[in-house]
């Protein structure tokens, strides 16, 4: 057992008596709970304080920092949301830019907003195929960086994607090196990478000087757990840790930080086992899938990351929707989330054969009957259209146009906002953002200029029936179902 | 059983597979945490979202709302510090001030940081008996706003205190209304006030705009948790939901909102057997003090919070911490935190009256010890010494001397900064805070002018051994006990 866990175990099998916080002294009658509560404390004598780590804290985060060979290592119990503030407000401030994919997790621009700072963007680039954000080469980095008048104070990227595709974290890492800039990657998604000859290789190995892994999304610690590392001599450690006491609660959950060391724990005696399983399962769906006629799983070599199973439906048969609500409502089987083409199921060492059997027998089934369903298909229909755009002249070279910045994120969140029918709102400049999930990239950031092309493909998606984020109807803050073109609004900073 | 944990223990029974994160599947070897990872979800349908909240999660704080009488409540996964970090966030901006309790939880420094903006302070008032930060009334309140040139944009308190001393929240309402001026009171030790006739008025009932209540520290839900109540037309509530999100990790952990459920339930249900227990166990212990010599716990009408038991141990007879000490090692009861002359125990209505029973028959001993060993006792006695002071002339009026501010607390914490004698900082602009625990009140913060009053106090505390924190050893950047005068260092502004 893991040194944290092994002390709140024995703690709550013992007979000290709690005349401490928290308030219900180890005790409740809940019957999944019981035995978090016995195992939640707050800072006592012998338990270390996450903030000022000395002791069996700091053990753990040591073993952590041995395992994925970083300098040092730091539990998060505010989840890699944590991470991400931490290391871009440490590295940027007021005045200062980073340099970021357009699609990075919104802890990305929440930080560029809380210090000030100044985005530039990668630019981006969408997987024709399955119409996901791909990763980026040293290539591209180089040349967006060579494109900036004063270098940034750090790059910021994303590898592996939610959707799997990775960077050259290897080559972007000494790219940004040889030019003095720290790099930052946020492989929340990744946090199984580097743990097996089997699985490709973690950013801390390939050199990116902050790394931040959420070890819920694919490894066995509880939801809102990460971890930070730090590398190198490019970026001021203390500073980072500075914003990691800001960003976290003053009184860290010792249940999530045990379940951290218990993940690592898994990590250091079960990693072979876990990624032979992770991996076989992985083969399992894509070499079953190569049976079937419209429903297809990529393999690895498509889409690396092997915790990702892309359930891929040829065009015009089934959305990605329909498909994640029959495996839900008909065969009990809760994806992670659907696209438009396919829906996504996370696959992880900690899965059973039998469910991955389930996930097979229901797929078989699904694309059996889809032949039968072909003709009589009444959906709608309007979905499949949408992606078909990535694929047409709609999104020219797969790039999404990045519109002209007018002030920072900062000036105009915190501005005087009013609302705008989007039809009007060319020439003004957006105070909040607009977002299209999935890919789940902002196609407007506050302090951008609204122009007449992105107008038109705001309306177009909203036409499509896509999820967009930011567009409400004239009648309501909701943005529940189509809104009719005359009553789209949107938040743009008052003018004067 | 509460919604939110009734939904997730079925999910937890049920057949359904989960294809989605987080990565354990669901499953735990763990004895004592395998009923939380059955709960621990993502967002899956069902479930709603914690950050646009609309379902199961926004009845849950709409409960929560009804127990306090609050207009809009809010659950939170990062603590208080999150509530305080997003309420003065929202309220407060670059160039605006905050009037605030010197003594505030760090979140309030670490929020006008964030956002650049200034604070003033209301004079430190420190109990002469106790040495704990003392309430406030709405008379010291009013002096505090008369000097100030332009209003500040928020009013912050803390009441009750750690310690147990309560503010006159229902006052300073009705004068910071009658200003325009919002009220934020950090009632993160007050949670279990205003449920029962027989608590404190709670802040919400008592008019302030927002508060902050933990609800781990006084009632039964797991640590990290807390209430965000939003009331009234003064604030700007979208803008405090805003920063509830940038401040809150985008995987929230349903196990913890579960326990915020579960506490919400029991309070729904219970709250008369809480209350009236809490008020016995308390009085209880009021009661057999009053049998001692050397030991007294102050009863409700000295500290009004019932949740602190406020061991107070005769002056020269023992030290808290030493009374802390021989709880722990002899009696295996741990106590919440050591003063100079008091330890302080939480007391909660999820007590057992075997406990309570322990801990008077422990104190009843060492009651009856002291006498014994009190020509014996051979401590360095610096301890005692220490908080004399409060009650001479070293402390004026009761109140700490708050030095002069140069700059922001941005500005100064992220200058260059450099290591400087104490001795040697008279004149120099401090870099980092020093703090003094307890009672937990900064004597420099960042930005602050270092004289040579402040450079006496601090020495003079180091002297008597006090937990000082922000000075350190030359040698070294730990400070583990008492450091030569000649090597006391603290962090300066580099002069230019």
């Amino acid at each position: 057992m893991p040194e944290l866990y092994d002390e709140l175990n024995k703690l709550a099998e013992g007979n000290m008596y709690p005349f401490h916080m928290p308030g219900h002294k180890r005790n409740s009658k809940s019957t999944q709970l019981q035995g978090a509560f016995r195992c939640d404390i707050t800072e006592i004598d012998g338990f270390d304080n996450l903030h000022d780590e000395k002791g069996i804290i700091l053990r753990a985060e040591q073993r952590a920092a041995r395992i994925y060979g970083s300098d040092e290592t730091h539990f998060l119990v505010n989840g890699s949301t944590a991470g991400v503030l931490s290391s871009v407000s440490a590295l940027a401030d007021e005045g200062d830019t980073v340099l970021a994919a357009r699609g990075s997790h919104r802890s990305l621009y929440h930080a560029a907003y809380l210090r000030n700072c100044s985005l530039n963007y990668l630019p981006i680039k969408i997987d024709r195929k399955y119409g996901i954000p791909q990763g980026y080469n040293s290539d591209a980095v180089e040349n967006a960086l060579d494109q900036m008048k004063i270098a940034p104070k750090a790059v910021f990227i994303t590898s592996p994607t939610y959707e799997g595709l990775c960077s050259d974290v290897e080559g972007i890492s000494k790219l940004c090196h040889k030019r003095g800039i720290p790099l930052i990657v946020d492989a929340a998604h990744g946090a199984h990478f580097g743990t097996g000859s089997d699985m490709p290789k973690g950013a801390v190995e390939a050199g990116a000087d902050v790394v931040i892994h959420s070890v819920h999304k694919t490894l066995p610690s509880m939801t809102q757990t990460a971890l930070l590392h730090i590398n190198g001599s490019l970026v001021d450690r203390e500073k980072i840790r500075r914003f990691t006491r800001i960003y976290q609660s003053s009184s860290p959950s010792y249940v999530l930080m045990a379940s951290i060391d218990l993940c690592m724990e898994e990590l250091e005696k079960r990693r072979d086992e876990f990624v032979s399983d992770m991996v076989r399962y992985r083969k399992m769906l894509s070499e079953a899938s190569a049976k079937w006629r419209y429903i297809s799983i990529p393999e690895i070599s498509k889409i690396p990351d092997p915790a990702k199973a892309l359930i891929y439906v040829e065009a015009d048969k089934m959305t990605g929707q329909e498909l994640y609500d029959i495996l839900r409502d008909k065969y009990d089987l809760q994806l992670e989330m659907a696209g438009e083409r396919y829906a996504l199921a996370i696959i992880t060492g900690w899965d059973k054969e039998e469910g991955i059997i389930r996930l097979i027998d229901a797929l078989g089934k699904i694309d059996t009957g889809i032949a039968d369903r072909e003709n009589s298909f009444t959906g709608d229909g309007t979905c499949f259209n949408s992606l078909m755009k990535y694929e047409g002249s709609e999104v020219q070279s797969d790039t999404f146009a990045i519109p002209k910045t007018i002030c920072s994120i900062k000036k105009a969140w915190d501005s005087d906002r009013e609302y705008v029918l989007l039809d009007d709102a060319k020439g003004r400049v957006a105070g909040e953002f607009i977002n299209l999930y999935p890919p789940g990239i902002p196609l407007i950031v506050p302090g951008e200029l609204i122009n007449r092309d992105i107008i038109e493909k705001v309306n177009m998606y909203l036409n499509l029936g896509m999820n967009v984020q930011g567009v409400t109807d004239v009648g309501s803050s909701e943005n529940n179902g189509i809104i009719r073109t005359d009553r789209r609004r949107i938040v743009c900073v008052r003018q004067k």
